[in-house]
């Protein structure tokens, strides 16, 4: 007999002979009857037994047991979904499992954070946990379909590197046979160098931050969501292709992880056709900070965001034309006015979301970049040659999953939004 | 004017003003009219120069320089898809560029593979490397794209790990805050225990092997395809998904880089709709190896591919049943015979292309098999605890995609097929 899936119980003719395949998700046990409910990757289902023998049978098969029932799908509007098995057989495919740390059964985890990690193996299978990484999942697979239908290439970039260039500070060092490596931060300068191959190319990988700071917003690994693309008029052309990527991502979790939305209760932000735009001079004005003023605060921040859904119904707002000062080396200046910077922030529902923007093309640019800024080329051999060799100009974006998930779903803690998250504290489980 | 694209050439009506971008793949200067082949991702297109204000402007320009070319389109037979460029006006996009170190409008690229490596920024540029990586690219989708229908939940699990666990050799070693940790040699312990969380999942992302050796075959990070999935009956049931996984990636080369495929005259091959299955033992008979022998050589694995081509017509033929002491502890035992393991390799063409097979899946039988290999619990306590609490029957696999590729296209060495490899003598570009 094939494995019914839980979600297939309701379309399931009455009367029909069964088996379901799953962990004991909970066992409720009454006067006359037990209740056994079975969870598996597409819901949950309920096994009513009456008959003592098979009580006897399954009353030392505690929670979190994996067990085959084969019974009979017999309607009952007050079951989960309509349905319920009847007279059911239940073997276990496991061992009787041990209780679990927390219970998974709640609706809720009843538990702190650090529990809830240090015991990840388990508590992830809780239903809320699940549709977390439902979200990501989705929008890994968004990301990935916008740009594939726009002519990019997805790359695979190094993550062991020999030079720790982007920032000196916050790399991981590698043994690498002997030598000293470096784990990369981001593959900036690799999905640079790449337009000059494919033009237009994203990856989907991990970086690695040494961050000494223990906050709710810092991992020290995290799936960045990277994208890079050539013959660009300015980074304008960069926001019209991350708008598309957001919209994609947003498709994604309608279309792919429907469930994951309604155990959390997500409301969807609406990306709209064009993503307003501020000049940060005028950001400043808005927010009535002093006009030197090189960066936003969190409170302007905020400010801004409820200023565009004020004025433009958008819970999102770029703020284009970051100080120089500010930014990395690699990046273009404003063509009228070079104090500002051919880049921007995405704020979404008051946050920083992601930063993108135009990066120099021309070689010389690059010497006097790494120059004004104290740097010696030698490290970045590679990097450059692509420059020699003629660049088209070029810009990108990079988008961290786990802080999208967590703005989207409303998270504390960016830890929620990530299978085995790692940080200054935390290298297992 | 909107850009248009080398491919799209062919299908504009002849008369028409368009702009083209791309590098100045070659210029090929004759007595009285100079061509200049321009290439952008889609391919290459001809631009005829006559008038002597637009030779002289556009002289000092060399090959790899980023250039936009407006001009009339006209039909010619004898260029390149049947069109090319008159009255053209060359304005550059970057600096002159340098020329190259490699001659990049070559058919093939003149240089040995050091150089090539040493200059991967510039030489990845050429048709033929660029469409290595395509294939590379393609099968990931195809990959994702195969899981996906079946249920599976694309996962992003550590590559910094706090035990090598795997393998004590072999492993990088990182300074994670000034505590001892691992770069991820696979994610095989991680997608186990997210079988419990998800059922079936896969991950498409690096590993890094410390390999000491320097061979045509061994790179120390590489992208691996890795797969697992809950509820099985035994290892045949993984080698059907792995079958549809294959045949997800080449149908994503045919469907996503065509060109690529014409590029490099792949053949490539048919997937049967079951790929054949021999046992270890027979296997062992059929080459006439002695009974005890504990693996296949080299000169085994080409016989009995051979064997398979001749016998199912297949280029594919599964080894299953390899004995038990020369598989990774977590290895699930023959359930008739625990010489023999519920494990095959996958051969094709004559070499190993990948590894699968069914996993323990009961407490009791992890402590046994640790205490057997005389390994430690304790660096597998996230582990373990999957387990304690209820896991299901189940099984995965593991495909490197460098590897693949370099199967497929018979590229000589795995190197070829990943954009900047690393290895014990490569760390740069």
């Amino acid at each position: 007999m094939h494995r019914t899936l839980a979600a297939q119980l309701p379309a399931t003719t009455p009367g029909t002979r069964v088996r379901v395949e799953g962990w004991l998700h909970r066992r409720r046990t009454l006067a006359s009857v037990t209740f056994l409910i079975l969870r598996d990757r597409t819901g949950l289902a309920q096994v009513v037994l009456k008959d003592p023998a098979a009580l006897a049978g399954s009353a030392g098969l505690g929670e979190e047991t994996v067990v085959s029932v084969e019974g009979t799908v017999v309607a009952n509007p007050s079951a989960p979904a309509g349905v319920e098995i009847l007279d059911p057989t239940v073997s276990p495919l496991s061992e009787p499992a041990e209780p679990p740390p927390v219970e998974l059964w709640r609706p809720s985890l009843a538990a702190g954070l650090p529990t809830l990690l240090d015991n990840a193996p388990v508590t992830l299978r809780h239903p809320r946990s699940r549709a977390m990484w439902q979200l990501a999942s989705a929008g890994m697979q968004g990301f990935r379909r916008a740009l594939t239908a726009q002519g990019f290439t997805e790359i695979a970039t190094p993550k062991i590197v020999g030079a720790s260039t982007e920032s000196g500070a916050n790399v991981f060092t590698v043994d690498y046979f002997g030598e000293k490596a470096y784990l990369a931060q981001s593959p900036q300068l690799y999905k640079q160098t790449l337009v000059g191959v494919f033009e237009r190319v994203f990856e989907v990988g991990p970086v690695f931050r040494a961050e000494p700071h223990d906050t709710v917003r810092h991992i020290a690994e995290y799936v960045s969501l990277d994208a890079e693309l050539g013959f660009i008029a300015d980074h304008r052309d960069v926001l019209v292709v991350l708008r598309s990527a957001l919209a994609g991502m947003l498709e994604a979790a309608t279309e792919l992880a429907p469930g994951a939305l309604r155990t959390l209760g997500v409301d969807l932000p609406k990306v709209p056709d064009e993503i307003p735009v501020v000049h940060f001079a005028e950001a400043l004005r808005l927010v009535a900070a002093p006009e030197d003023e090189p960066d936003l605060s969190p409170a302007h921040e905020r400010a801004l965001s409820a200023w565009a859904r004020e004025r433009y119904g958008s819970e999102f707002l770029a703020v284009e034309g970051y100080p120089m000062r500010k930014r990395p080396f690699y990046t273009h200046p404003q063509t009228d006015d070079p104090r500002w910077s051919n880049s921007f922030d995405l704020l979404f529902r008051g946050l920083e979301l992601t930063t993108g923007g135009q990066r120099l093309h021309r070689y010389s640019d690059y010497r006097a970049a790494l120059a004004a800024s104290g740097q010696s080329e030698a490290p970045y051999e590679g990097y450059l040659q692509a420059f020699r060799h003629g660049m088209p100009p070029h810009g990108g974006f990079a988008i961290g999953l786990e802080r999208w998930v967590a703005r989207l779903t409303g998270a504390e803690n960016v830890r929620q939004a990530r299978l085995f998250p790692r940080d200054l504290h935390r290298l297992t489980p």
